[in-house]
């Protein structure tokens, strides 16, 4: 006799669609016969260990499609990185509540927790389906040509550096843009797509994925500067010098950041105000501006790809589906079909579970500072209808009269 | 006899919907009798003084209304502030290339000089009619309900604070956005229209009409972190002491910003860092995150308010008209007719020149760090049609089984 109760939570990053995985596996769920209660977690295995439930099986489907369209984790979410012991906690209040389907919508570090909970409930011989759902905005899943909520944010970057660009064109200087990804380039690797004539910006993107070099950062700035009288840098977080050592710490080493000399590498502007800094002083450019996106890029309400909705709706759904009719744990992966479709698969958990995909050489340009055509066409259709366009008024120049 | 040819220029910060005022100018000039010629200057008053003109009467209508939908100045923009000797140049290039009509869409600095070079033409004798047309996220000029370009600026802002309250219910902490604006508090105040529930943030928001004390920052910001648990916060760019010194260079003065001792006020995410940095050593709050929201306020290409998209459009429109049948020099202003809708009239320049508009007592709370209701009616209808909305899930708790 089973109990019919599942289980569902979100981890890490909130993302713009992570609620449309969340509304995929409440909605489809509900529609399995013997499925009697749907609870999630608050704020992932921390509301677990903690028993903080609510039943989503008392959740209308209207107010559940419309939280769907709203973005960061409406359960809640946790930065918590469960060892063992926490696993085995999470298990047992699992097998207090007679769940026998979890659900985990994260990146890799959930991916590792749903794999350490499954084994644990198979020594124990309990009947338990437990099934990664996967989600980020890093793109740094292997085992799938793109994660959910990855394809927003990359619209969201591209956009903003489209919108970067024409401000830039228009007061003329260097911009400097740091994006988030960790240590996966592809989402700094997306503001390529904000780029439509030849002498857009971004004129220069530094990824994770390539060694930093400062003293090569500034000659690159000073050629593109000197070509085009301006120029707009893309920046991840990520980027280290040959030791791996991040940039941010490297910069400040002399700077004294703060009264208790530390740097921060995320949630501060630190990393763009140091490259700005060294530009000013290094290269004598007085219009100099850095940005770091920050949380807009993976928040900001009105920037979904329909794409990535749809997709991330579906992952929740099919997750679902494997833990009904499958009978395997595993975590379900996006693989692509063609150009453009998507189709789903579930890979087992110890292939994605705590590891990190990065971008592929084939999608970097041997210059290490631009992105390939494989790579525009890998990202194009992922950022869904309705990208906005930038028109320029054509060249019709007028003839001096003073001083012709 | 009348040379009918006319001058358009943009100047100052670009914003979303500046090139609809563009557009406004040359495709409304264009249907008046009489007029040969409509140029566009490239980067503002330095475009004019450097002749670099080009023939707007060229360009299709189609692609003028392509370049409208584009965010940033397409004609490209200056930070150029001319003294009366520039006026002089300016006015001197219009003379030689016969233009009895100039449009410049800018703030109030550009009002200012629209001032001087209508002043240097009627003591000249010189035919000119000069109309300033309003421009400006920050929404500081005076005579004006709000200024086009505010309202999608604000719009971003909105649904930034919006993305980040959600983001912080799920990963709880305090979170910093600092706003643009200058004087004004406006752009930041728009923040508070990210706001649903009672319990959302921004909890507190700090506006440069009011005297910032770090002080009583710090326990504003303890108070509501303990009643919410987490805390979302807005500030303005132009904070200050009592005295009127910034507060990102009175905060940094024991720091040593960098090697220079430089402390940047803005392109810079400084301010975020400082705050960031007092509230987890003052009040040992460990999540603390900053963002500066920097160039994608005014830049970011999709987030556009229709309202000021048409507005902006229609002060262009209005601008010509004034020029053509007013027969008189002038800044076009937005006036308030119902709620919503608004008509326009023409200031003189001497109203709007060199003048800054800051928020009004009645839009402030009276605990300084909200605003009021009169505010959200002000803002409200001028975010535009189709407002993403955020959505929660119903509290339906499942009651605890190991610890009840």
């Amino acid at each position: 006799m089973r109990s019919g109760k599942i289980l569902v939570a979100q981890g890490g990053g909130p993302t713009a669609v992570i609620n449309q995985s969340l509304a995929g596996v409440v909605l489809e769920a509900r529609r399995h016969e013997g499925v009697t209660r749907v609870y999630g977690a608050r704020h992932g295995v921390r509301g677990i260990v903690d028993e903080q439930f609510v039943d989503l099986t008392q959740e209308t489907s209207h107010n559940l499609e419309l939280v769907a369209g709203t973005p960061a984790s409406a359960l809640g979410s946790t930065r918590d990185k469960p060892d063992l012991a926490y696993c085995r906690e999470i298990f047992k209040v699992l097998q207090a509540h007679e769940i026998e389907h979890f659900f985990y919508i994260g990146g890799n570090d959930s991916a590792d927790t749903v794999r350490i909970v499954s084994e644990e409930a198979a020594a124990a011989g309990y009947p338990l389906r437990a099934i990664h759902i996967p989600k980020t905005i890093d793109n740094d899943l292997v085992g799938n040509d793109h994660t959910p909520g990855f394809p927003s944010a990359a619209r969201f970057v591209a956009l903003a550096f489209a919108g970067a660009n024409l401000d830039n064109a228009a007061l003329p200087g260097v911009y400097v843009g740091v994006v988030m990804g960790r240590h996966a380039g592809f989402l700094t690797a997306a503001s390529a797509l904000g780029k439509k004539f030849p002498d857009d910006g971004p004129h220069l993107i530094y990824l994770p994925e390539r060694t930093f070099v400062i003293d090569d950062f500034l000659a690159d700035v000073k050629a593109a500067y000197e070509r085009h009288g301006r120029c707009v840098v893309a920046v991840s977080e990520g980027i280290h010098d040959a030791s791996g050592q991040p940039i941010a710490a490297q910069l400040a080493k002399d700077l004294e950041r703060d009264a208790h000399g530390n740097v921060q590498l995320s949630g501060t502007g630190a990393l763009a105000d140091l490259l700005c800094e060294e530009i000013k002083t290094k290269l004598k450019i007085k219009r100099v501006r850095g940005d770091t996106f920050g949380y807009l890029q993976r928040s900001f309400v009105g920037c979904v790809s329909d794409v990535d909705a749809r997709e991330a709706r579906e992952v929740g759904e099919k997750a679902v589906q494997y833990a009904m009719w499958g009978d395997r744990d595993g975590s379900v992966a996006i693989r692509r079909t063609g150009f453009y479709s998507a189709d789903f698969t579930l890979q087992p958990l110890g292939a994605v579970a705590g590891k990190t995909r990065v971008m592929e050489d084939e999608f970097i340009a041997p210059s290490g500072t631009d992105v390939t055509d494989a790579f525009r066409l890998y990202l194009r259709p992922l950022l869904g209808s309705g990208m906005p366009d930038a028109h320029r008024l054509r060249v019709n120049p007028v003839p001096r009269v003073l001083r012709p």
